[in-house]
């Protein structure tokens, strides 16, 4: 018996990876007259990874790899109104405006109505996240939002220990296979997968668990509301 | 009756102030050659306050700020070695070891000896406070640590909710008198201050609650354990 239904935010509930492309986009651009595009865009990857022990997830720690992999790519030479530059696309991302996807609305208000407790788990920066929550309009609908360091299993059991949610009666919806969905099956959780158009290639795992009445893989959630109250 | 003691982290627990004030000196060194020191100082922080909206707390905003403040201090006449060792300051600001407050070791293992639940409840980026938890050996001693964007009453509504904690079980022992006293107070907990030695400007406030049953002010926390013990 379902009680619980927590979604991951970035590119399950509003489009994010987009913001980060877009911004690749740009800083290779800006460092077009020192390198090729492929180059560029292996090296700040290369950074980002590099970085992530230091900086963990999000936008701000995007911003100090991309600054780091310009002044480096340039050998120095880069400019202090490009590095500017940098900070204001990262000033920018911080306050994007938040676009939904598909049938987040409906879904959402539909999981009330069959009076699920709705919760967010996401991974990044507290700050930004917290921001995108209370910019999406959605954030009355969610009972708690959960911004956590690393989606591990022994991430999903202290915060179903904290909220007293048996792992039975939960289930997680996300875009990847890595945070959302193996975790939660492992710790005997229901997952729903909803790809995305893009997923950073550190996400990415080769695993795919077989359909079963505790994962399903949707194109978007329009599915979801059936597919638990079936599944009940 | 108090079942549940939550302390800040950055100066409360452990020693953090300083690794920005250090910072801050080899940021004035960098920035000696355009400018006198008051005025990079005072510039640095404006820059901080500014960034808080976009940034929050921590160490990544704290270099993103510091990198702007020197791209316009020096008028862009910065260059990538000298942009490259301020966002090294911060990865060592990042990997600094944590040095303990005084007695708490003790504290926290007498605390523990007699019952209460142990938790944290602090500002900062989530990544980098948990990351120090984990360093200061004492994670095992919390049975909750909370990353929060602000300190206010909502958000200690919040977390006392989400633990099943009433106001009155409930005590905050911290270094500021602005995110760890009078939110507590305000919401019937009981709330204990800590001064630190230095404390950032955007933090002080000048009211100060009288010492009552429900609050009261310490050197160090060596006084903790027995003032809830007689409280109680």
């Amino acid at each position: 018996m379902i009680t619980t239904v927590a979604f991951d935010a970035d590119d399950t509930l509003w489009h994010n990876e987009h913001l980060f492309t877009v911004t690749q986009e740009r800083f290779s651009e800006l460092l077009r007259p020192y390198h090729d595009e492929t180059w560029i865009k292996q090296r700040l990857n290369d950074t980002q990874i590099r970085n992530l022990k230091h900086f963990g997830y999000g936008i701000k720690g995007f911003a100090l790899s991309m600054i780091e992999t310009a002044i480096e790519l340039s050998e120095g030479r880069m400019q202090g109104d490009e590095i500017q530059t940098i900070i204001d696309w990262s000033k920018e991302m911080l306050e994007a405006p938040i676009h939904l996807m598909p049938h987040v609305p409906d879904v959402i208000a539909e999981l009330t109505r069959q009076g699920y407790r709705l919760m967010i788990i996401t991974k990044g920066d507290l700050f930004d996240q917290e921001s995108k929550v209370a910019r999406s309009g959605l954030g009355d609908c969610f009972q708690a939002i959960e911004v956590v360091s690393e989606k591990d299993p022994a991430t999903y059991a202290r915060v179903l220990k904290t909220h007293g949610i048996a792992p039975g009666e939960f289930a997680m919806i996300g875009n990847s296979m890595k945070s959302d969905v193996l975790p939660v099956l492992a710790l005997g959780g229901t997952a729903v997968h909803v790809p995305y158009e893009t997923t950073w290639s550190h996400e990415l795992v080769d695993e795919r668990p077989a359909p079963t009445d505790r994962f399903a893989e949707f194109d978007d959630l329009a599915p979801l509301p059936a597919w638990l109250a079936r599944h009940v």
